[in-house]
């Protein structure tokens, strides 16, 4: 697997310029990040600048194409490094790009969102959005490393800790109970943010290609996936991982896994998103949503259930199974209920 | 590395089934493949059947994404095997839109005819065309399983047993120089089938994604992709690359890597292929598809070499080196004098 680097003061050319030896040096941003970061760090390793729009709109085949059709212009070959510099929409689409120009260009995933950093930069996962659903087209590459600067998180907006911290209770609620508990003494500690992407990489090491113990990583998705796609991504990731989280943890509980207990200590955790549901939310649209999601088998339903803080089921190595919409409902009568 | 299996009557429900147990089964084929063989083994199997334009201008993104939305609309998940049944063309394409959609289906290949089975089919390369030139687009994806049915070729028109001669030629010449003494006696023999389709297996096995050693298998490939770009594909990849092997084997002797007399040995074998340059030829624009190619580093040019039949010039490790176009014109002067 990649290598991951965290610390501060990574973006020079000292730290990165010996990765880079002897290849063009590409750098991928959007606006605001081409601004705080990419100008300086293309002047560092003498690298190509290309901008690209922002939020997770920008996650289409159009920018595909766009990146595709400017690389052809420049023409780049397979002596190019590029380098991914922002959040997790420029990681993702960044990382689908190299991966299918001249069927794989080397790749420098540089997150500078906490969201990016904890989730979306670690394991390989590319991804961009189609009109059936998010992420549904995408591959798996690994970059060649990954650099998680913590001092870019000084310009992280309030909103954009939410996010990061949602995945990390995430991953908190499946594999590391610590980081739950850290997480609510301090949601900026540099410890957790450490902790919290080994977390991830102790999950994806097992098992890259999302045969078994990676399912758990899907936890709050299900639902999460289909609030964001429903909302037209209006919802901030974030907030739709944190309110799938909650839910999915409510429905751990209600199949008899978790106890009401553990259920009621995370429902605390949770309330520093102040959660809503999209305001075009609707019961029918939302299981349309879902049910085209990947993790679906055969037409039905499939979540990652938690028997306790920090521990996912097994299920016999598949770590997750099917749901009936009949076992789903009291969740989300639940859901819609206190948030809708 | 995937399981290649070589022999006679391998489309059955015996033979295929097991590798596709409680797998939704959708197979891909061009209009040709289905009637000869698709609805067959879409009975067989009990599979959906999917069929896609034929030949090499079929190779684009339009394709793929006409793929890609039929998945959505049939709502595949990733409980899917995709087998793609046909030529190159076919396993290119679908290997492609395996790989990315939902970030990587299982998928077998059945190629149908010669090129494929001992090209297209083997190591896991999959790709689409572009207007900037060949295989452009893609990713390195092995399948789960290939099946080579030597039955299929017995309705192979006798232009397709010439595409396919040209890559097991190439490998021979750079890999194993009993093909070429075994081809020149027998060319439908199918233990040279069998031992070229492992020959190439022992070339990919060491370098999947084409770092060293699985550089040979381009020999040929740097002029034959010029010639077939810029003939916009009308002249067929097997004479592309017999052109571009001979050129290649004529650039080696040159450069004084090859005896005069192994290439006078290289020439005689191609004399079966009638080579001609496309019509639209011109050396300028055959040097813009060159430079477009995967192969060159800054903007130069790079050949694999051989310095006996059946061996290509290791370089330390590259088993390529740039050629300056100075280098490159004795060649050229001599493929337009014969061949224009």
């Amino acid at each position: 697997l990649e290598q991951v680097y965290v610390g501060r003061h990574l973006l020079t050319a000292e730290v990165l310029g010996p990765f880079c030896r002897s290849l063009k040096v590409v750098i991928i941003v959007d606006r605001a990040v081409r601004d705080l970061y990419g100008t300086k760090l293309a002047q560092q390793l003498g690298g190509e600048l290309l901008t690209v729009a922002s939020g997770e709109t920008a996650k289409t085949k159009d920018t595909v194409e766009q990146l595709l059709e400017a690389f052809f212009k420049m023409g780049l070959g397979r002596d190019t490094m590029l380098i991914a510099l922002g959040g997790g929409v420029t990681t993702d689409l960044v990382g689908f790009v190299a991966s299918i120009y001249m069927r794989g260009l080397p790749l420098i995933l540089i997150p500078t969102t906490l969201l990016a950093m904890v989730d979306a930069a670690i394991g390989g996962k590319t991804a961009i959005n189609t009109s059936f659903g998010k992420n549904l087209i995408g591959t798996i590459y690994p970059p060649s490393a990954i650099f998680a600067d913590l001092e870019t998180l000084k310009t992280l907006p309030e909103k954009e800790w939410l996010n990061g911290l949602a995945e990390i209770l995430k991953i908190g609620l499946v594999q590391d109970a610590d980081l739950c508990w850290l997480a609510q003494q301090d949601r900026k500690d540099s410890e957790l943010i450490s902790k919290a992407i080994q977390a991830k990489i102790d999950v994806v090491e097992q098992d890259i290609r999302e045969q078994g113990i990676r399912h758990i990583l899907n936890f709050g998705h299900t639902i999460g996936h289909g609030l964001e796609s429903m909302s037209n991504y209006l919802l901030a990731h974030g907030e739709a991982v944190a309110m799938g989280s909650l839910v999915e943890a409510h429905l751990s509980w209600q199949l008899g896994y978790l106890t009401e207990n553990s259920f009621l200590q995370i429902k605390k955790w949770y309330e520093c998103f102040s959660l809503q549901l999209p305001s075009n939310y609707d019961r029918h649209r939302f299981f349309q949503a879902m049910l085209h999601d990947k993790k679906k088998s055969k037409g039905e339903l499939r979540f990652v259930l938690i028997d306790q803080i920090g521990h996912a089921v097994p299920f016999e190595g598949a770590f997750c199974r099917t749901v009936s919409l009949q076992e789903l409902e009291p969740s989300l009568v639940w859901m819609e209920s206190v948030y809708g």
